[in-house]
This record gives C-alpha cells, structure tokens and sequence, in this order.
C-alpha cells in the first residue's frame, strides 16, 4: 500500500527547450540545477521535427546522462524531468518524460504535480479497453489525448486537460510543437524563460540563471502555452482559475535563489524567519539552521532578534546512492550520517533552533538529541511555518494524516516528543504576511482548506492505513 | 612537469582504528567526513592480527568501498585514506594506504602532507637498488624502515622518520600495531580519540563527532604513538620542535565543524570576518560568501559590521565525477555550474563578497562578474587571509610562485584584475590575533618564512617553471 | 526501413516453468541454455501467485540478472525470454517479457516468432484508442485480450489468439496461471518437461538437460496448454492446423543437443552432411567446418565420404559487448575476429568447406579466400540447405528477398561471387528425405510456398526496398 | 596455503610489437586470441620512445580495455599479457605486464612461466633491503636487472636471467627497446613473427594469423633477442641449454590453430587419438569427445577406430564472470552448467569418451554420469596422454602430488573411482612416438624427471600439504 500511497505523491521538476540547436544539453543542465526536486530518476526526449528520441534511467542527471547518450540527442526542442525518490515505488518505467509512438505520430510528457482522480480516470479509461504500462498518474493524460474526437492536436490536448483534476505542471511534446499546460489553481510553479529567440520552461527559475537564460513571465493557472516554429500563442483550456500556489515551495522545497512569483525564495524565507522572532522572542545565546532548507530562515531569525547566527548543524555531503547506510548497532554507538553537530559552536550555549518544519517528528528529535550531546545547555526549535496537520494531495509527500505528528497532538505534547526547551510553531496568518501578499496560496496541509475538490479514491489512499 | 609538480603537492586525510570489531566501517564514516580533504581516491587497510588486506581505487568513499567489498574487511584495526585530486598525476598504485608484503611481515602507510626531502631520499635509495612503484613520497618511509638496521620496529621506523624533512602525519600498521606519527612542526593536523576501549585518529575532529568518538587529544610534533594490545605509548622521535599548524587550516581547508588546536574551525573563520570587518569598514547593502568555505567569514563579517548577510551565490550540488561540462560555446551563452548568482538578493545592491583565499584571481574575477551581471551595482571583495605571495611545500596545492596572482602584483593591480569596485586583504598580524594565539603557526605561503629547511630539488619544481 | 524491418523478424527464446519453488533460478539457467536464440536482451518475470515481478534489460542473461536481482523474483511460476539482435531496433521497452498491470489484474507476455498481421491489427487498435508503447508484434496479443468480450480469462486469450496470423509461440502468465500457446502451423518449435510436480517449457529440450527436467512431449499446433494449481489442461484454439516446422531451425538455428519433433538436431544435421555427400562428391583432402553450426553437417559428409573431417577454421571465443572491432586499416592488413584458418590444416591441401546455408555470399566469400591465403590449394563449398530464395515472414531474419543472394543468381554465379572452386547446394528433396519425415516442414525460403497468408503491409516492408 | 601454491602455478600468454603504429591495438587483438591461456587479469604498456605507459585490470581482454582507454595508449611499441585465474590469489598488484620507474628509466615485464628459485632469490633480495609489492615471481627479474653492476641495459639483462632457474618466457620493455628471452630449456612456447617491418612475439603462433603476422621462427631456449630502432640482435646468456617444450602444451593448454615447434597442434591431438585407437580398440557405437581441448583427439580416434565420431557433449557459452552459480540444492535436482550430454546421441549406445587428461578425477566421474544417465549403455574413457604422477613446477597448475589422482592410485582404482566401464590412458611412448619427434620434451608430470634442478623452497609448497 505504502509504495502505490508514495506514487501518489510525486514531486518533481521539469525543463523545456524550444528552438535551440543545443536544447538537449540546456535541458541537461536545467534539470540539474532542478535536481533537489526530484533524485530518483530522470530523463529527456529530444525533437529533431521529424522523431522523438530519448533517453532516461533511475539516478541522478550526473549518472543517467552519459556524454556518449548526449550526443545522440539532436534536435532543437527537448523536454527533461527529475523525479523524486518513493520509498517501494518507482521503477525504469515510471520514468519521465513517458514517452508513446503510433502510427500517426509520437507524445511525449514530463509532469510535475498529482492528480486527485487518477483513480476514477484510469478505471474508465481502463474499462473502455486502454492498458496501462505504468503506475504514474501522468500516463492518464495520454490516453485522454489519445481518445478525445478532435481532429486537431491543440484541441485534444485542451479537451484532454479539462478532465483532470489536482495539480499538474505538463510539458507535452509532439514531433513539431511543445505545449506547456499549468492547472487552473497554478499549484506548482512554472516559469517561461528565452535564450535569443529559444524558448525555455522550466519548474523554477533558478534553472534560467543556470542556463543563461532571460526569465519572461510566469505560466498563469489554467494555461495552454504553444510553441512551435511560428512562435508562441496561448490559450485558457479551463473555465475558471484561481490562483493557488503551494506554500511549501516558498518554505521548504524551491531553491532559494529560485523567485516563485516574483518573490526570492531565500528572501522569503529570511522574512518567514524575521517574522518568527517578532512571534517567539527567546533568550538564547545563538541561532542555528537546519541545513540546508532553514538557512535562510534562522538568518532572518538572528537577524531580527539580534542573536549571533552559527554554523551549529552541518551536513554531510557525497552522499551517492551506493552509500553504506551504519548498521543499527554502529548507530546505536553514535554513528551519524548526513547531520554532524558543531560542538565547538553550541558546547555550552542556549541555541534556537531554526527548521522550516515538522512532518513526523521523528527527525527534530534527533537533531535536538542530538545538539544536547553536543553541549548545548537549552534547544529551542522555532519552525518557520505552522504546524502540518493535513495531507497533501497536489505532489508533496507530507503522508497520510496518521503520519503528521501535528494532526492529533497539541504543540505541547510535540514539544515534549522531540526533547526541546521550547517549540513555536509561525501563525498562518504570520506566514502569509511576511510573504507580502494577502491570497494566492495553497495552505491545504495546515487549514485543511484545499483549492480543489478531493475524490474519493485519492482520500482512500490517505485514510485506509488509520 | 605539471604533474610530478600536483605529485608533490597533495592534500589529503587519514583516518585509523585499534581495538574496535568494526573497524573498517568506523573507518569508512571516518573517510567520508574527511572526504573534503581528498577526492581523488581513497583506500582501507585492515589487520585481523595477523594478516592486512586492503581495497582501494580512484573515486569517492562512496564509490570505492560496495558493501560487498567492506565485508571483507574484518579485523579490528584499519587506516584509511583520502586522495586530493591532482591534475595529471594520480593512478591506482598511487591511492594510499600503500601495502607492502615481505617475508617477514606487512606494513601499511596513510600519510597526509608532504615531504621537501623526498627527491633526495629517493635518489640514494635507488642507487641503492630500491624499486619504487608509486611517484609519491610516501613510499619513502617504507624503503626507509625497511633498510633501518635496528631490531626492534618501533625503532626502525624512529630511525626512519628521523630523516624525513617536511610535513607528515603518518599512520603506519603492522599486524599488530597502529602506529601514529607527527612531523616535529606538526604542519598537519592529527587528533586522537577513543570510542570505549578502541583508539581512533584522524585528520580532523569532525570524523569523531560523526563516529560517535570521544575527543581526547591532538598528536605533538614529533611524536611517535604506537598502539597495540598492550594500550598506547608515546615517544618523541625528534630533537627539537616547534609548532607551526598549517594556517590555511583554518582558513580553507579544514571543515567548520572541525578543531584545531582546540579552536573550532567556524568560530575562528567567523573571527577573520569580523576582524576583516574592523580592517575593512565598507558602506555597502548586502554581505555576501562564497560557497562553502567563506561562509563563515561573511556572517562575522556581517555581524561586525551590521549589514545584513544574504545568500547572494549559491553552489550547485550532486555533481560527480561523469559530469558533463558544457561546452566552451554553452559557456559563452551564459550556461555555468558549481555557482550561481541569486539575482533575486543581489539585483539593484552595493554586495561586499567575502572570500577566504585569492590563487591565482581567475575564480574572483569569474564571481565578480556573475554578481555584476546579476544586478550587483557594487562588488566590495574582502579576503579573510592575507595576499598568498609564496608556494606552500607542505602539501597544499598552492602550486607554483608564477601562479600566484600576489606574488608580483599589488592589491590594486588585483583588483582592477579582477574587476571588483575595492579588494581588501586581512592583515597578517590581524589574522594571527582574531585567532587569539600569539604563535604556532605556519604563515609561509603569507610570508615567505618557512618552518623547515626547503631543500634545493624541490625549489627546482617550483621554480623551473618560471 | 531497416530498424522496422528487423522489428519484425525476431528470433528468440522463451522459457517458463510453473510449481517450483524455484522458478525464477530455473528460469535463468533455461535461458542461458537458450542464449543462442537471441543475445540482445532478456527478461524474467516471476508470480508469487499474488503479484507479477520482473526484471529486464539489454544484454546477455549472465549480465542483465545478477545475484541481487535474482534473490527478489521469488515465487512459484516465472516465464523468461531471450531476445534476438537487431540491428537498429531493440530499446529496453522491447526487452521481454512485457508485464502489464491493469486495476483487475496483470499479464506477463513471452513470444517467439512473428505475426504476418500485426500492422493491421495494430492500426485497427490504434483507431479505437489504443496506445502501444514498444514497437514489437508481441503487445498486440495483449490489447486483444484486454479488449475481448468474454467474462473468462482461458476464452479471452482464445479469442485473441485467434485474431493472430503467422508464427509464434507465447507463453502468457497472470498471477495464478502459466498459459503456453503455439500457432496453428507450429512453426517455431515449443516443448513440455517437467521436474518432479512442477511443469517446464522451453522452446528447445536443451534447456531441459541443462535443468534437469524430463521431457514430455512437444506442444501441438493450435494448444492452448493452461497450467495452474489445478494441473494441466490443453485446448485447441484454432479451426484447422497443420504442421509445418521452420526447416532452418535443423539446419542452422537449433541447439546440436536439442530434439525437435523427436530427431536429435546434431543428427539431423549430420545426415544433412552425408546427403550432401552423396549428392555432390568430391576430390578432396580435408573436410572442415565452419563452426559452430557446420560442424555436424561438415563432420557427417566426412565420415560418409571417407574423407578426414579436419578444424580448418576456429572462431575466438570471449568477445562480448565491449569488444573492439579493428579498425578499416588494421582490418586490411589482415587482423581477423571471430573465425581464424587453421593454416597447418589446410595448407597445401584441397578443401571442403562445408556451410549450413548462405544468405547474402559475403561470409561465404570471406571465408573462401581466408582459407586460400592460409594455403588452400582449392575450396569447394558444399551447403546442407538448398538456396534461400524467398524471405522468411516467421521470424527469422533472413531479410529481404533483394538482399538473398540467390534470390536472383544462379548457383555458378554465386560459387563466381565468392571464389570456391566449386559450390554445391542439397537438393530440396535430399533435405526433407535425409530428415526422414515427408511432410510438416515449413519450406517458405526455399520454395516461395507459405504455410499462411501473407498480408499486404507485412509484404511491403519486405519489398519497398527494392 | 592453497592461494600460495597457485600463486606459484600461473600459465599465462605473452605477445609484444616492436616497430608498428598501431602496436596496442595489435597487442589488444594478439591477447584476445591468447584469452585461453588467462582470463583472470590483464593489461597492456606500451612506449612511444619515451615514456612507458600502461593500462591494466581483473578481467578479460574484452572486459579490461575500453574504447578510450586504446586510445590512450599510443606509441610503437606494447607489450601484454594475459594471466590465469588463479582460486585466492591475483589481485591488482599482480596483473602483468609490471611497470617499474625510476630516475633512470622505465622497465615493464610479461612473464610466461614460473620460476623454481622464485623464493631464494626474494628471500637474498629482501635481506638486501628490497621491496616486494607483488606477490608473484616476476618481480625477482626487475630487482636482480636493477642490482645488477653491469653499465648496459642487456649486460644487466643477461646477467639476472643467469640466476633464474625455472620456466620462463619473458618480454622486457624499456623506452626503446624489446627484449624477448626464453629459459635455457624453452619449456614455454614463444614464437616471432612480423608484419611488414614490425616484429611481433607471441606465446602461440594463433596470434599471428589473428592479427595477420607472418610467422619466422621459434624462439630458441637460452635465447635473448633484443629488438630496437637498429633492428633485431640474438644473444645467448645461457651456458648449455636442452630444449624440453612442456609436452601438455601439445595435448591441452595451446589452441589447435597454433604450431608449436613447427607441428601443428589440432594435428598433434588427431594423432595422439589415433595412436590411442592402435593402443586401446574397443568395441563401440560411438566416439565423442569432451570440448573443447579433447575433440581433435576424438576425431582421430574415430577415424583409426572406424567409429563413428558424434557430439555427445556440449558446451555451454556465454559464461561470464558475473554468471550466478547454481545453488546446492538445485545442483542435486540436476540443474549443470558448462557441460550437457546430448541424449539424442548418445541413448542406448556404447560410447567412447575421449578426454585429454585426469588430473584429480571428479570432472571424469561427473562426465561419465552425465552420459550413463542421458542414457548411454557403456562408457569407455580413454584419455590421450599418459597419467599425470607428479606435480608441475613450471606453471601449469597441475597441483600438489596429494590431489593428483593418479599419483597414488592404479588405472583401475582410478576406472573405478570414475565409474567408466574402461579406461585406457596413451603410453609415455606412444604419446612421443604419435608428435613424431623423439625427444625435446618435458614430460615431469608422467616421468617425474625435470629438466632442471627443483628447489627445497618450491617442493616445500607442493609436499607440505601432505
């Protein structure tokens, strides 16, 4: 059940090129520097305007991408995608961009996002005859093109997209054209970008500075973007939007040199964490970050609340995926991977604690437990957003409702679970102000309000396991 | 030329074990938090008492070592070592602990730092009919010990470390014994450390707090430790000494989390930067670091100078060693790795850059112009350390006198070098006081003042080049 | 054209076993028996009687499964293929088994042969919405399951398998069933064993002597075989069936170990050899072999002409994927891969070289002048097949009718073409006699007369090249 | 104890090119074809006049060299080597050719051969103080070469092969120049050749027409050829010497495509086979022999016999070093691998069973089942040489006196032990007469008389086991 609930909850960053005689090698480097969305497993298919080609495997782009495989990945459109690690899912097939050939002509698609009625969609299409070659929820999406009546490709696509429902970010692309579709709540980024007169797109737009490329505008909910060799048009395919965008992409998940609407993530960030001081004053002697998601924030914190900001956690890095994990008992003797404490910086200290949040609970136990063998003679943990108390059906794998600590515990009894001095959680309202803009947000895992309807077969996967 | 010169100038980590039943795993955490000291290969060498079996191979921790390789490493004591990458030298047989079998037993070496004698050595051992398999100086001490007429092995290895002159931190493992070496200026860092009854040592006390090992002691210049199952004895093997730790230490090379002498490697960073901001008061909106070493640096530059510190680059990660490089016209269009600007921090701002160190300005020069063009209307460069006028000998690859940007040209020739709107240096006497010890260090390649005697056929390399 | 073509004349190995509590294991050993059949790529899927698992991949079945893989595909029923090389076409979706999951259940598919009406069948599909993701024949079977009315698994299988024109023979298995099917003319071969309770099949009895199992009897055109907890059970799909087994499969394409039909195919051949002799005897010194498929033949022509059979010619064992072809210039002077001549064999003398068959002449003519510059006094070519005029539409890749050298040549032609001496084909009749059974042979590439319809787009693939 | 004695016991091939600008490829293509005489490890030196420069591995030919690592390899001269595989020794250190440097010069060593006095000569060299960093005996030359007094490269040469006692074929390469020595009694075959003005050197004379040499002469026992820039001088630096060719080379160990000694060796075995029919007629259905060193003499046997000769065993190919063995338990439910009987020939018939040597027994006794339970009346072994007494010190791993089976036991404890209805083995005359020469060969390990002196330290290895 676990490994079908996880392929449910894909995150995960997509790049598109449109015109440019090197795109499978700016797609390279785009999804790169989109690695942190998604490492399981990555690909790219490439358009000459007469085949799609492709390749794609389960890794990183550095371990998928091999010089000789660029090379054969000519073209001057191209669309690639990073795709994030499930617990049991997974597996070579599940690997985007899925790529389908037929008789009149080849798709292919790269999604970043989850739809709510998969389920339903898939049981239909599968009782009218279709087969299903992989468990993602992306593959719906082409066998609805693949039925719709229209005769043009524009117009299935759209009559295509207004059956779905949820969060989807699709690049789509046919022999000649790529199409760019957000959903009509804009829950995901995606961002238009130009290299001279190249078109590029792309989850966030740290992935423009990577490439050089020039950031135009942000994709608007409910778009249909065409590019093709007479440029770009755009069409609405949904009857009404409302803009809707994760707010966990500002706290946790983009990059921080990425602008999400604008607005810099690490500088919403540091705002989120200036808040939190104005919110939770604390004595203490230094500010710390969890790295690496709450620099940021803890930075702010210190900033606002005039409190040295120290380099009190670190993290471990080359960690590749033949790393041998400690055996229980070398952990049970100390052995720590990813996360190391800086004795010398918290030996002896009040320390606050930045982290931009708390899912199980499990990991700020550790951490805390682990600053106090270090020395530290109080742990307060501030968390820069609010307690997550709902899952999330839109690609975030904050797990079922049983498995957020917050869902049934008071923050008392949380902070008690993970060993701290003190715990504050941000105030929703906090949240949004610091961020500078007053609507616009998805905050469906802490209000339980989501932008969308949820079906029924989506909430069974969530709630069957309570 | 180059490479022999690289041969000579490598930087590395070793990490050793006695009396612990894991001990090729602890070793193998060990490595890969000193992994910053070494990519380029690595090695284990295991003694169950009575024979030493080792693997190695050019690649990272991560790479090298598969959990079917570690399972036959069983025995209770192990050195490991990390490689520096050097351009054209490198080669398995290279990759340390070198492994010698004999008649009349084995001996396993991981050395860390750098001989200035080592040609010489080489040269009579040869005449005396030594076969030498590796290029690097290492596999002196064993030719050394081999021809040591005394009895006795601690003896013979006394005798031989006598007559090495430069830096050294050796591990050296019989069957039976681990024994400890430090050369009398103890140039390079050695901690000891115990986990229970088991001793460890490793280059830097950030491998303990990753092992769960308890800190006990940093390793004296000069000193022999031999280890065995009768516990641990200290001799001194040398005349006289004076401590001399290899400033760069601290300032760049050592991880944050990491102590040295008993100061942590963070805090005195943070001390630079704050020094930095005393010596060099600038009117500027953001501070900013170079990613991952001069962060420390600029927040204690910030903090000093109250101007808020931003995450104004930032390094791109996962990138191994089948990284793709883009092509020198993808460069051109503005396609760039390892550092990105964040437009959305620095746009419209006076950015005062911290750094730790300027080479040979190339880097400087390249950031300099990523913030420009990045909305940056001020660059102010501030380096940690003062100008590097002198080659280091001692095994950090500071390469050649001609390479050096300062060694024949003033701070404003560098600064108009590298296009920054002010440059200014940490003063020597500035940096030894923010670090708060009056002596100890060694402050060559700063001052031209070497601890050792620098013998003529290691000038030649570093000057022939001229 | 060529990549498509190819796609269409697969030859390849299948494997399947149901009741063992090893299945996956023996499933492995049966293939690497089976190697021969194909070496482009190899699957195994395994059923637990719950869930189908598989594993898959490009590359001979000692690379594709290793001992990690194997030690996850646990279960009582597995079936496995070994798929043929070719030249452009292949890609990982090809690799089979194909597994697919459906919300009702899943399907594993293995197919030896080729249909002669996938292309309308496929079209058809795709018409009513059906999206194919690899480019092989063998998914059409599982669309027509998919989509066929009846409430049974056994009759929709039956249904489907109906709809299927040309050769093939499929082994189809769901969570608790293993279904085995031959096409009504039994053109490929297919075999039942056992080993003790547990059933095997396997598209040559060699797989059985390599796993131990006891053979029962070969499948009969038109059987469905239906294997489950219950035991065995044979229906017959289809309306009429004749038999008529592909000849090439004694001449050229069998294991020398295998029975096919209750005849030894080393026997077979070797009486191939001796009808030759008889047919076309010759003056000579020595008989030899082109190894590994001639040496029967050529030792059978020996032993019936009184002639010493001699190893005139040894292939190079050892070459795998990675092997380096020599260069055109090496090439020229005279490195040689594969096949060498023994020059103390054939020096001097006047040789028989005795072939199975000849396709386009140029290996032909190759190996006549090897064996002329290894010495060679004269080189008479005598072939255990009669020309191969017309293409083969079942599955083996005798290509297009353009590109068989006799299609339009006459015998002196072809002996002008490759340099012999002389050349001597079997005579039809002398084929079918020295097999000693009149009829059940498919002779389609010798006389042009198919045992099916052959379909319009199959014929122009077969043809437009011309 | 095992891995010591193996150690000692390598056979291996050896090919150089001096004079050629493709020399590594040529060396590459001259292994493939010696791939039988080694498949453990590896490599490749080659020179370009001034540097040597080599690439070395655990593995194939095939396996080892890639693509780019050839590339690498330029100059016009290489030498190489391919090593057995030996049970626990090998290891990297240990794959040839050997590459030593030092301030003078660079030497690179391929060694065909085992040395009596390996051990003496270590123990003297490492009471001088030299340094082993292999464990094999190839390594003595490069010290004695180094120790030597003598000013000139070839004086130095001659004087170290002066102190070997033993079997060797060595190729020694400097900067410039080629040397190709052979020991005083020429156990090991080594033969040269030329392409154009090139010279080429080879274990076995396949090499040659493999990459198109043209075959001049044997190298002669005692023999030092020095090839350079000036061409080709021959040297003796041997007092007396006897030739005494390892007769097994003959009936086991070398290709059937070689000559050795001018005889061809497919030849060598026919004839030993029909020797064998003189010396042991039996009455019998069929002739089969066990592939693929004992096929030649199976034929020949068949043809004095008048027996039909048949293919009642078959190999199995494919089998990587990555190939999964199979468990026990499968093994005992008759699940093998290598060998299958081919039922359909040898059912309800007498066979005889042509193998070319016993050396402990178990592979006969597995064989003689396989057939008796494929269904076989009678099996009748006859082997083509006579019984292997006594243990091999020239590198040929016929093992210690205690595992050779009939060391202690009579042909009929041994016919029993094997389960064969009877067995012959070919006389010590009969074999010499059958090669048609009289003497010239050492036949130690079925007379026991050596051609050279054995040394305590080597008996010990073979007789302390006892």
């Amino acid at each position: 059940m676990l490994a079908e609930l996880k392929g449910l909850n894909e995150e995960c960053g997509i790049f598109g090129v449109f015109g440019h005689p090197d795109a499978a090698q700016l797609t390279y480097y785009g999804l790169h520097s989109l690695q942190h969305r998604g490492q399981e497993g990555t690909g790219i298919v490439v358009s000459d305007g007469k085949t799609l080609k492709g390749v794609k495997g389960e890794g990183l782009v550095s371990e998928i991408f091999t010089a000789e495989a660029m090379t054969e990945l000519t073209g001057s459109a191209a669309i690639g995608h990073v795709r994030y690690a499930t617990a049991g899912g997974g597996g070579y097939e599940n690997v985007q961009p899925l790529l389908f050939h037929s008789q009149s002509g080849s798709l292919a698609l790269a999604h970043n996002g989850n739809l709510v009625n998969a389920n339903s969609l898939k049981h239909q299409l599968e009782t009218q005859g279709s087969i299903f070659q992989t468990s993602s929820d992306t593959e719906v999406l082409a066998h609805l093109i693949r039925r719709s009546g229209f005769p043009q490709m524009n117009d299935r696509v759209k009559n295509a997209l207004s059956m779905l429902k949820g969060a989807y970010a699709y690049l789509i692309m046919t022999e000649t054209e790529l199409m760019v579709a957000l959903d009509p709540h804009g829950l995901r980024p995606l961002s238009l970008g130009c290299i001279g007169d190249a078109y590029v797109v792309a989850s966030e737009t740290c992935a423009f500075d990577l490439v050089g490329a020039e950031y135009i505008r942000d994709i608007m909910p409910g778009e249909l973007l065409i590019i093709n060799e007479d440029g770009l048009t755009s069409e609405q395919f949904a009857m009404s939007t409302t803009k809707a965008i994760c707010m966990m992409e500002y706290v946790y998940f983009s990059r921080p040199d990425s602008n999400i609407q604008g607005i810099n993530v690490h500088t919403a960030r540091k705002n989120l964490g200036k808040r939190l001081a104005v919110e939770a004053p604390i004595d203490a002697d230094v500010v710390t970050g969890v790295p690496d998601s709450s620099i940021s924030a803890a930075i702010g914190y210190a900033e606002a609340a005039g409190i040295p900001y120290e380099m009190g956690l670190i993290k471990n890095r080359y960690v590749g995926r033949t790393f041998i994990q400690p055996s229980q008992s070398l952990r049970e003797q100390g052995v720590k991977m990813k996360l190391s404490p800086v004795r010398g910086v918290v030996e002896g200290k009040r320390v606050i604690m930045v982290d931009d949040s708390i899912v199980r609970g499990t990991t700020s136990r550790r951490i805390v437990k682990m600053l106090k063998d270090a020395g530290a003679t109080e742990v307060h943990v501030v968390i820069s957003s609010p307690p997550i108390k709902n899952p999330c059906f839109y690609g975030i794998d904050t797990s079922s409702k049983e498995e957020l600590i917050a869902s049934d515990k008071s923050v008392e009894e949380i902070r008690d679970l993970i060993g701290a001095d003190s715990l504050t959680f941000l105030s929703v309202g906090g949240m949004v102000e610091a961020l500078g803009q007053d609507s616009g947000y998805c905050l469906g895992c802490f209000t339980g309000n989501y932008p969308t309807e949820i079906y029924p077969d989506t909430l069974q996967y969530y709630y069957q396991r309570g």
